[in-house]
């Protein structure tokens, strides 16, 4: 099949004006509409869902994957859940985020308005498709979806749900489109589209995230890679340290905001190192330690799982059990350190000293810096913005997790009467 | 001379790590120095822009842009003012813009800070380049110029100075670096320095855009660019209509945020358009209009400054004394107009219709949207921004005016206890 992406480019464009008319009640109840048109069609859809996970069977994919993109009727009830909480999310949109009346009388003010039309570019699960239309269609934004090749045949099912419902609504079809195809030549083609996408967000790994940089002639918002790192300062309560490396490193290690590289204060390292390794052997996490670290930790016996770090083993995203692991002589030695290795996703002080906490949080220049806290905090949810659609590394627009409102932009209204520049 | 862009873009980023540390109060002590030694070496400031001007004379360049790019000793003294005026602007930087203890007692806050490293490349006038280095310093990013080849001797001279009082406030050298040589192969360079440079504002024409969005790796803030419109509804009151299109036409036609078509309601064209054209030829007005209204000028015998518009006529963005001029036959007709051929920098409706004020206001996508008011308020100054770095037509990031608000990002910095995430 022959996909004519200016024209989808262009039906974009054109429900984004639709979309940008409708009031936040007739989006709550596109909203609802979806979440029961999703209920109502849950047999058809995990029919199709079934063929993926067995295409997936075939092609060899682990179980984890295949459990990654199965749909379940619990499955679907949930991503129906999921729709209804952000139909009752605040709406960013309409808000006015500044107002004066200037000197010579002009009313000016800011508004929030939705950026346009967003292309979304990610891997595997099926939930994204959902999620990712909720809170385009929540924010006024017309979406242009292209998941990966894994759940074809889910998307396809999900998006005719949605169109169904948008249908039901009296709503532009074109609010969200789905790439039908998985030739990736398609997504070279979306990237150049900036006559008609304002956004491109892309979910998955390194790879994608330099293709769209590279290619895209649209703002690209990247993010989602944490090399996240712990200091832990001579001053740390090592008890809490533990805790905290633990958390951050082991409750769920598959994520961009877990521990990779923890660096321990020199005057500290007897003490912690030995402590935190037997902490993180019964959760089986493999050790990779660099110099002083190394000797450290093997002439305490906790050898069995240690291995001296690699050369590229502190620009790892671990994604796994794994934890680089390195002494620093001091403050300056963490800081550069992290300078030179994290991805400004997340990283974290262990410290009782207040002037080092504040040197860190100054100088280190990632979306979220913390002090004595796990780095696992840096989430949509734990944040309190109700939603997430991505973590951004970027600097412009939007930094962090990103809710609803990021999914906005804004515009000055100048209320005048008669009003001229002299 | 070769230039290591690589290494340059190294040294911006290092210099960004040491601004980044830096209080107010010591930002604002170099600005002042920086104004100091514009005045103190005003004399061979001169010489070198001297040599300018006498290459562009030779090179046949406008009596116009000739005086664009001419400093005399008044304009040395103004450019210092300029930078003391930045120094008494309040700093944006660590600015707390949110602030909550969450529900597990961790404090969470979004601090305002540094972008890192900004590029600008700009044309022609060397006040420019005074401009944002003192912007970019105020705000503490590292700036990398480029500057046109007209005024190349002169920006060596003023970055000199710049860098001189740098150094006399010991501040690093690389915070705002020029590259000194007009080969174009520099610019494509600093484009895909994404490792090092954050955002690059291109102050320029509509090429100097469209190369740096296709071939820039790093984040580009376009804009400066406007096709703007006035729409005269039937309900305008005429006499203020014709005030304030003068106005957005006439009172600086060469920015871009002056006039380019007015669209005139079927209802209110009879009475309007001779009226708008005899005021206009005051001011020697050309007039480029289309069908309905051509009929209507030539009919009044306005005839002498009025001619056919051409196929782009409502595509161009002027810059000059001529304007578009089109019938249209309702609110529908106009905004449709102004959505296709908008640059969605500034677009105004003049109307005593409150209904058609809000629709106007909804669905006009431009940066800055106007009812009862001229185009021409578009800009830094009048907004009341205390500086204007460029007017951005993006969506993201950044809509309008850009202050020095505009010149930050943020991070979350979570202060915890011990935490860990459950």
């Amino acid at each position: 099949m022959m996909i004519d992406m200016v024209e989808m480019g262009r039906t974009a464009r054109q429900a984004s004006r639709e979309l940008v008319k409708l009031t936040t009640a007739q989006k709550n109840k596109a909203l609802l509409a979806i979440a029961a048109e999703l209920e109502r069609n849950a047999a058809s859809i995990l029919v199709e869902n079934e063929g993926d996970v067995a295409a997936g069977r075939e092609k060899g994919l682990s179980e984890a994957l295949l459990d990654r993109l199965l749909l379940t009727e619990p499955r679907i009830a949930s991503l129906a859940a999921d729709v209804r909480r952000v139909a009752d999310l605040p709406d960013p949109v309409g808000m006015e985020i500044m107002g004066r009346v200037l000197p010579n009388g002009l009313r000016l003010s800011k508004r929030r308005i939705p950026i346009g039309v967003i292309g979304v570019i990610y891997e595997a699960r099926p939930n994204v498709t959902i999620d990712i239309a909720a809170l385009c269609l929540k924010t006024g934004n017309a979406a242009i979806l292209r998941g990966g090749s894994e759940t074809w045949r889910s998307n396809l099912a999900l998006v005719g749900v949605i169109q169904a419902a948008l249908e039901q609504s009296l709503l532009p079809l074109g609010a969200v489109q789905i790439i039908g195809s998985p030739d990736r030549r398609y997504v070279a083609e979306l990237l150049q589209l900036n006559r008609y996408v304002d956004m491109i967000i892309p979910r998955g790994g390194a790879g994608l995230h330099k293709l769209c940089k590279e290619q895209s002639t649209i703002p690209v918002i990247t993010g989602g890679i944490g090399i996240c790192h712990i200091f832990v300062d001579a001053s740390a309560d090592l008890e809490r340290a533990v805790d905290i490396v633990e958390n951050a490193k082991v409750q769920r290690p598959s994520v961009c905001n877990a521990l990779d590289t923890v660096l321990v204060h020199r005057a500290a390292a007897a003490a912690f190192l030995p402590a935190m390794a037997v902490r993180l052997a019964q959760s089986k996490v493999e050790l990779r330690a660099a110099g002083d670290a190394l000797s450290i930790l093997q002439a305490n016996g906790h050898g069995a799982c240690v291995q001296p770090a690699g050369p590229d083993d502190f620009d790892q995203e671990w994604l796994a059990l794994i934890l680089g692991v390195k002494v620093v002589d001091d403050l300056d030695e963490a800081i550069a350190h992290i300078q030179q290795h994290s991805t400004e996703h997340s990283d974290s002080i262990l410290t009782q000293n207040w002037a080092n906490a504040n040197r860190f949080i100054a100088e280190i220049n990632s979306a979220a810096v913390y002090v004595n806290a796990s780095t696992r905090f840096t989430d949509g949810g734990q944040f309190g913005l109700g939603a997430e659609v991505a973590v951004s590394t970027e600097k412009l627009h939007a930094r962090g997790p990103m809710g609803l409102e990021e999914l906005t932009t804004y515009k000055w209204i100048g209320f005048g009467d008669g009003h001229i520049r002299e």
